[in-house]
C-alpha cells in the first residue's frame, strides 16, 4: 500500500473513533480545525501552506502529510512546495531535516501518481 | 503482538540496558521519575493524569502510552480520559491530534482486553 | 502594582481587542478554551491542575500565571501546587526551572494576600 | 518610546555585535535568513505570512514582532492578519494566546501610526 | 538489515532528492549544516556532542542517530556518551527517556559491530 | 544594576523559596541538576557548553544566562562561545536568533567587566 493510502486509512479510522467517543469539546475543536482553512481574506491554498509550515517547524510528520495532501489537491507546484520547505528549514533549523525527508517522500509519491 | 505488549517489551529491554550502563545521575533520575507519581497531597491517579496531559502537549507517543497504561490500572474511566485529552488538545492545538490518534488506539486495545 | 494585577489588566485589555477584531474562528476557540475547564467527569480543580502542568512543560509564563490564579480560586493547597510543579519539573526537565521561579513568585503573592 | 521602535533599536544594536564578532557560519546563516523571504514562486508577502505563523506556533515574541512589521510593510490587511493568527491558534493551541496578545499589541500600534 | 544501515540508506536516498529538487537556499543550508561541525576553536568531537545533546532535548530520533554515528566515528567513549545523555535527560526531563532508549539501541548496535 | 547581577539576585531569591517550600522530589532534582555538570569522563567545561547549546535550542533565556556565566567562569573563550552559538543556530534555526541576542548581551557585559 502507498504511504499516502496508509496514512489516509489510519487517520480516517482513528478520527472516526475519536468523534464517536469524544465529547462536545472534542467535536467542536475538530470542526473549528476544518473551518480554519476555508477561503476567506486569504485563499484556502495560502492557509494550507501556513498549515504546512507550522507542521514543519513543530515537526509533526502526520500533520505534514495531511497539509501536503491538501496543498497538492489545491494545485501547489513543486517550486512552491520547496520554497515553503525553505521557510520551515530556516525558521526551524536542521532539526527539521528528518521531517523534510518524510515530506519529500510523500510529495514524490504524489508527483509520481499524476 | 498487541501494541501494548510491543511497547512494554521494548521499554523494559532498553531501560534495563540504560540502568546497567548508565551512571549514578541516570539511575537517580529514573528513580525520581518513579517517585514523582506516588500518592501524596494529590493521588497517584491525579498525578498520572498530569503526566498524561504533559505527554500529550509535548507530543511524545511513548510517554502517552506509558501514562495511559498507568491511568488505566488506576481506574481512570473513558469519560475521564477524553476530558484529559481535551485539555491536551485545547492547550496544545491541532498538532496534538496525530498523538491523540495513537492514544486512542492504545486505549481501545485496553478497553477491548477488559 | 502587584504582578497578579498587572497580568490581569494586560490580559483583559488585549483579550478585549482580540475578541473585538477577531473573526468567528477566534471567538469560538476562546469559547472552547473556557468550556474545557468546567466540571465534568473530572472536577474543574483537576482540570485546572492539568492546565497548569501543561503550561509548565510548554514553558509559558502567562499561561502558568493564569492557571495558578484559577487553581488558587478553586482551593488548591500549597502542597498540591508543589506536587504539580514536580510533575512539570520531572517531565519537562531543568529547562522548566526558570518558569517554576515565576510560578512561585506569583504563588507567594497570592499566599501573602490571603 | 513605542514598542516597535524599542524592538527595532535593540534588534539592530545586538545584530550588529553578532555580525561583528560572529564567524563565517553565523554571517552566512543571517544572510540565508534574509534571502529566504524574497519573491520567488511564492511572493514575499506569502513568505512573510509563513514566517509569521511559524513564529506564532513556536511562540517567539521577537520573531512575531519582526514578521508583523514585515507583513505590514508589504500591505497585509487586518483581516489577513487575523486569519493567519487563527491558523497559529488552531495549530498551536491556547498556549499561543499570550503570544497572540503581544502580536495584537504591536499590530494595534502599527495601525494607529497609519 | 541493521538499524544503522536502514537509517543511512533512507537518509542518503532522500537527501539526494532534496538536493536535486531543492533550490539555492536549501543547498546552502545543507552546506552550512555540514560546515558547522568542523574543527575550529572547539574540536569536531565536542561539536558533535553539542549536536547530540541538542538533538536529545529537541527529541528528534533521526538527528540523535546521525550525531551518535558521527560521535562514534570520532572516538567518543561509552562513558562520554552516557554523560552527554545525562545532560540531555536533566535539561529535557523524562520526556527525553523514549528518545534515550532509541539512542541506546543504536549505540549498542555500534558497540557490538566493533 | 547589571543584567548579570539582576539575574543572579532574582534566581537566588526564588530558588531559596523553592527549596524551602518544595518537597523531597524538588530538592533531589535541584541536587541532580547541579551534579550533572561536574567533571567526569567529560570536563565540566564541555558539560556547561552542552548545557548552553541545549538552552539555546530550547530557547530559554534564563538557562542561557546561567550557562554563559558558568562557561565564562570556566574560561570559555569568545571564539568557543560563538562556535557553540552556531551549533544552536543551525540546529534550532532562526527562531534561536532573539535568544542569541540576549546571550550576546550578557556575554558583552561579562567581557567588559574583565
Amino acid at each position: 500500500m502507498s504511504k499516502v493510502d496508509e496514512f489516509n486509512q489510519y487517520r480516517e479510522k482513528l478520527n472516526e473513533i475519536i468523534l464517536l467517543k469524544g465529547n462536545k469539546i472534542t467535536k467542536r475543536f475538530f470542526n473549528l480545525d476544518t473551518n480554519t482553512y476555508q477561503d476567506g481574506a486569504l485563499t484556502s491554498k495560502t492557509k494550507e501552506l501556513l498549515g504546512l509550515v507550522a507542521s514543519l517547524v513543530l515537526r509533526c510528520n502526520d500533520c505534514i502529510n495531511y497539509h501536503i495532501l491538501q496543498c497538492h489537491k489545491l494545485g501547489v507546484t513543486e517550486a512552491e512546495f520547496y520554497e515553503t520547505f525553505n521557510v520551515g528549514l530556516i525558521v526551524g533549523g536542521s532539526i527539521v531535516i528528518p521531517h523534510l525527508r518524510r515530506a519529500v517522500e510523500i510529495l514524490e509519491e504524489l508527483v509520481q501518481q499524476e
